[in-house]
Formats: C-alpha cells, structure tokens, sequence
C-alpha cells in the first residue's frame, strides 16, 4: 500500500439525510458509493471518506495533509463550508493535492475561488438524455473510454460554462433538448491538478453507471501528484453490482 | 481605403461547373457568395476571388503579396492543389496572414500541413439540424451573436476531430442526430492566425445564412495581422437578400 | 472620439507621497505618468486617473462603469484595498473590463483573485540589467517592438512565478544576474482579458521608457472589449521629453 | 518487463564518425549514451538504438510498431531522412508514440511537420554558460529537478523559436551572452505527446550531465502512451561515472 494515492471522498452529505429517495439510491451516501468503486474497482489503496457535518467540516489539517487527491460534492450547502477552509483546501491543491469537482461542485466556493471566474452555467431539470463525447481520445482520462458514452436520464448543464478555457478539454456533451456542455474539463493551478467532471446529479443513480465512475477513477490518477505512484491493491474486484440501483 | 485589409477568398471551383443545383444555390460560385458578403454587407475595402483553375491556381506570388485574410474553400479536389502552392500558403501564414479554412476545407493540405495532425472527423449527410453554441461569448469572432444559431439543414460532423488542441475554442456544434463538433477554432502558427469554421456545404444554402456570414466577416477581422488596421468601406449596406436562396 | 477606449489607471498613490526621490521621478504619480502617455503619445481618447486615497478607493459603480481598460499599480497598500472593492473590480473584468497589471500588483487582491493562484515570484533589488525578450513577435502587445528591449537598471523578478500557465506569452525577461522570468502574460476571464507587465519600480524611471510605455498602449487596445473600437485623438504628439527623468 | 516503456533512441550517427574528439566524448555514439541512461539509471525496460545508416534508416515498421517513445537526435542530415520515413514516424506519434526531441532535432524534418511551423532559432557557439530555469515545478518532466540547473558549457539558442506555443512550458533557459529560451516544450498531436529538450551538443559533453539525463528520463515517462505502465527493471544502478567525460 506504501506509495498508493491517497484519496479523500469529500460528500456535502445533506439531501441524503433530507430525502428517502436519495438515500434509497445512494445508501452509503453519494461520498459512499463513489468511495466504494474507489476502492473495490479501481483499486486506489486508501479512500477516506469526509462529510460536512464531520469535524472541522471533514476538511482538517491532519486529513489535508493525508490526501492525495480530493473529490468534491456539494450542492445546497455550498455557502456553509467556512471561507477558512476554502482557503485550507485551495492551499493544499496549489501544494500539488489533486481536486476532482463533481456535478454542482461546479458552484462551489473552492472551484470559483481556483478558476478566478463565475462558474455559472445554465440547468434543466426534465431528465433528458445526455451523450458525453470523448474530444481528446490520448488523454489519460479518457483511458479505455469508447469514443462517447450515454446517460439516459439527468439533470441538463448547458454552455456558457463561465470558466477559463480548459488546460485540456476531454468531454463535451450533446443534450436531447439542444444544448452541448464542456463536461470534463482540466485546469493546473500552481502543483496541483484539478479536473471538473459534470454528470452526477443527487436523484439520479449516476455514481452506479459503470464509465462515469471510470472516468473518476482515472481522473484520481491523472490528479495524482507528481512522485505519487500509481500503486494499488492487488485484488482488484470486477465492477458489477455495486449498490441497490440499475 | 488605405489600410484596410485585403481579402483573397481561395475557391476550388470544381462542384458549381458539375452541378446544376449547386450553380443555382451559388450562381457566382461559393467563393462568389462569400466575397459579395465581405464586400458589401461586412465592408472589408479590398476583396479578390481565386479559383483553382485560376493562373498559378490563383495562389502566385503577386496575389499572395497582397493577402492579408485568405478564406479557403476546397473539397474534391485537394489533391490537385500543387505541393509546391501548399508550401507557398503557407510561408505567408506564417509570415503573418490569417486563414480561414471553411467545412471540407478541414481536409485541404494548406489545412493538414499547418496542423501538423490527420485533420480527419466523422460526416453524415441527411440535411439535419445543427446547432452552433458560443462558448467563448467575449471572443470577437463571437461579436454580436447571439449565444446559438441554428442552421436547419446541414451535412454534420462528427468528433474526434484530429486537429491539436485549438488555442481558442470559439463555438461548439449540437447536432441532431446526437453528435458534437468543435465547430469553432482558433489556432496561431508564428505570425499566422488560423480559424477554422465548420458551417458550409456545396448542396445548401449555408453561405446565405445571415450568422454564418456574419462569423465569416468576424473572423476576417480577427485573423488580419497586426498593424492591418480594419478600416472599411464607408457607406455598408445592410444585410439583406444576397443571392438567390433563402 | 466617440468609441474611443476609456482607461482608468488605477494608482495606489502611497510611495510618491513617502519619499521625495520618487516624487521627483514621478512628479504627478506614477499613475499621472502613465496617464500622460496614455493621452498623450498613445491616443488614447479618455483616461483618468484613481488613487487608493480617492472616494471610494477611486473604484467607485459609476468609475467602473465608465471603464474599459484599468491598469493597475499598487505596492505597499494591497491589504488596504477592500474586499468589496476587490470583488467589484473582478466582476468588471468578468463582465468584459481589460486589466493590465503592473509590476508589483503581481500581489495585488485583484490579481490573485483572477488567477486562483498564490502568484509568488522570487525578487532581488541591485539594480541589475533587464533584457525583454518577445517570445510571440505576431501579438498585439508587441506591435511595433524590436527582438528585445533593456533596461538598464531594475528590480529583479524571478521564476518560479505562482499563476496559471499564461493563455499567451508574450514577453520573457533576462537578468545581469542569472533569472529569468515570464514578464507579458496574458488570460482570459469570461468576458475579460487580463495582462501582467513585469516592469515598473517606484525607485527607477522604467516608466520613462519608450518601449515599456509602448506595451503599456499596445496592452490597453488588447484589453479593450470586443465592440470597443480603438477611435484615438487625431493629434497624437510624438514620443519625446514626457517627464523629468532620462 | 512485460508492459514496460519500450524507448528507441534515434540517433543520426554522423558526427561521431567524421570527428574524433566527439567520438572520444561519445564512444558508443550520442545515441548510445543516452541508451545507456535510459537502461541502466532510468531503468527502462527495453532501449533500442537506431541509426541513419541502418537498414530503412532505422525506421521500419517493425521498429516503429515496437517502440512507446523514440527519442530524436540529427543536425547534419535532416535532409536525407526520406520523406517516407518521416511520414511513417508522425503517423506513428498521431497514433501514440512519444517523441522526444533534443537539441538540434529542432530542425528535423518530423518536428517541423508535426509543428507545422519553421522551428527555426538564432544560435552561438562560444561555449558561454546556461542555467535552465523550471517555470513549471509540477510538471512530470520537472520532478525530481532543483530550482534551477547549469551547463557551463553549451552552444547557445535564442529566441525568436518559431514554433506553435507549447500546450506546457517547463524550462526557459538563460545564457550568460543575455538570450533567453523556451527550453522544455511539450506538444500534443491527437494521442501522441511530443517533448522538445534544448540542451545537447555533439562537442561538448552535455548527454554525461546527470539533470539534462534525468530529464531525458522523466520525458520518456511523461510521453508513453496511456496504457503502458512505467513498470521498470529491479535494479536500477544509481547515476555515477556514465562515460569517459566528466
């Protein structure tokens, strides 16, 4: 395990506790289910998981200085992480900590805060289909991607996406309804690596679909600091049945 | 008119003299349509048409000379543009002048010989709906647009489109059979600025297309180099029937 | 003059007012010494000048709001500059505002802020020689420039400078003793575009050189939104005695 | 070794024939002690040498299909690498091959068809100092390196360098005559990355110095393609007298 990336699962961890549907679909906990195909599938050696409500909002020096790459959740509470911690988390992505933001992250006031921009986008709520299109197929993110994917229901995003031109540009979107989106875009901000990835959305089961959590998965190596090896386990389960959703 | 800058639109010429529909969509040729655009509607003081079957295939040292924006419109027969006329092309880009490579012009050597990559893309022609969205909605070649047109027929295509990376991603194309496009791009080759813009195929009336014209004339202006001044014409029609299409 | 870019050069006002050897190197402020070349040589049709100690900060709604390009020059009062103001400078820039950042503002609130970085860089104070070398001889902003430019006397600023990767480099510096350093960065944030200059100290009359006040203009028409034409005063006097230093 | 790095060092091979002293500095052949680095301190599974004068210049299909990066080193004989050959190695970098270019590769025909540019330079060889600056500390390529690094001995390259703007600048060197230069560029063309190297001069022992080696190395790593593990041989020999020069 000495090596492997270290990888905290950072989960606003609210409309699980207010809603039964979400936590039907999401049992563990959206952090949970995406902890849990770190773990199992793709086989990263240490996943913590860390939620709003923890000590310290899940976001203390301790946990920060053990975290290699951090994915981010967040939605309505996006204004009740302290500007303190902000403030630590941007820190420690400038140090080389590699940062995942998922879905309504998007908002988030350590995405706005290391983009500089708005981050608004448009939405639509109607679960219409979605194609993720794979634009840069030699990415390492992209790594065993066919050339576009399908999620046959989800919550739209739509451009203008108010950030600064991706580093890289891996997905672009197409909407049933007539929008496209920049749905897995890469920034580097000083050491550290930071990837925004669109689908995921709190009533949909879309942390089961097996290339989304692909895509996380690469991405958590991508982000990975320079000298932190790739090692993982060595039993490294199939993805199947990976929680009580199609 | 001093200063102001000097458009040759490059046109290959070959599809209106083989096809009776293509005549009557363009009865002064692609190239004719575009440079009566730029002329009257977008002001640029100084347009010249050249055609393949032109002295020199319209590309001699004397009109290259006097090109400061070239649009490039190619098709069926890009191989038949000398190697030696390639080369020449593109000594002036990178000695200064902009190129604005137009639909099936993605395949034009000019094109694959700046680039550096296969330039190749997936098509479908079925005349379906695309829709062009703005990405970058404080780019100039996206001055005065609104944040999508559409063009009810097209010929689509599809990614991966192998090009590098574009320096500036302007617009990306929805299409209606489920298909993205970066439709929209900019690239800078020394001096040189290269735009490549998707819309346009022979059997349509694209180049009749109010936004479509309107990027076209934009694009110009972006891609003049340096020290051009874009002092036009003074007294520029309005945009109104400019051929015979709809 | 109407359409003509308006600046406000944006000048913290502390240093001139601490020590008589500057003021005597910038008798009207280094800001009134910008603002002079601005009018005067550069044509620029309207410019004012704003100091920390002006109502307001000199940022007030109704300054902005007239504002296309700022430039900004602060040092030792960066901490002082609110963060409300801060933010509504960000949101100009957001909104299409240009801003050029000069010298030590490399540490400003505004700038660090648009970056999402730390925007640290390594100093030495002796004096030494500076050679500006132009890495992008087809930008706008080194319009009219030789290969390089000296100046004979500077601060020392060094690598590694903590932003994001510049969307354009333009200028990369050489030092007497042994730095280098990425001195004309460009990017875009949303609507607005933003450009760091590396030159300027209180102490020395770098901003009494012709080609560091030449970029400046050539920066602010860069900056200038799309739409905002670069209409300049007929009577453009020429580069000659602009102040009491050499 | 199975899934390891497989590196074919490129090496033109004319100078070491046609000159003693540079035989005496590079016994096996630049080619040969930069495959000597690779295998023995950088402990890539498998390095093959090829050379001009071997059978299909050393640049067969089989060669090719077998190699994840190939390093390029030529100065005299640009020309006579046939074009076939040169389409044959750029097809294989679209496909994914990495390819490292050093020093005077810069002119080599597969590096200015893969730019689409001249890559031309200014140089002196007065055997004045350079110091190589990392402008981008969390960049692969960088790990591992100091702040800076030093050659007292080198031919000097000076800007203007005429190539597309690096998607990734890591290096900018600094001569003691007062050029600077954009040292370490890292390109993409479609799945293929791309990495130019500056340092490198067939008289002078540049290839025996440990940081322009460890460079070569991290290079090699950075441009494998996704999939190919950086597995490496067990015992890698740690970096001492690697030649006969100092």
């Amino acid at each position: 395990m000495a090596g492997g990336i270290r990888v905290t699962v950072w989960n606003e961890g609210e409309h699980e506790k207010l809603n039964a549907e979400i936590a039907k679909l999401y049992p563990k906990g959206l952090g949970g289910q995406i902890a849990q195909y770190l773990e199992r599938q793709a086989g990263i050696a240490s996943v913590h998981v860390s939620e709003l409500s923890d000590e310290g909002q899940g976001l203390t020096d301790e946990i920060l200085a053990r975290t290699d790459v951090m994915t981010w959740w967040g939605h309505r509470a996006h204004g009740d992480v302290t500007d303190e911690n902000v403030e630590r988390v941007c820190a420690r992505v400038r140090d080389g900590m590699g940062l995942i933001v998922l879905h309504s992250g998007h908002y988030a006031k350590v995405f706005r805060r290391l983009m500089g921009t708005s981050c608004q986008l448009k939405w639509r709520e109607i679960g219409e289909k979605e194609r993720l299109w794979v634009v840069d197929p030699g990415h390492p993110i992209a790594d065993g991607l066919p050339e576009y994917f399908e999620l046959p229901h989800v919550e739209m995003y739509g451009e203008h996406f108010a950030v600064p031109q991706p580093d890289q540009l891996v997905f672009v979107s197409w909407f049933e309804g007539g929008e496209v989106f920049r749905s897995g875009c890469c920034w580097h901000r000083e050491r550290g690596k930071v990837f925004y990835f669109r689908p995921g959305h709190e009533t949909l089961p879309i942390y089961h679909d097996e290339h989304v959590l692909k895509v996380i998965g690469n991405a958590v190596r991508w982000a990975a600091p320079c000298g932190v090896e790739a090692v993982t386990r060595g039993n490294v389960e199939p993805l199947e049945d990976i929680g009580p959703a199609a």
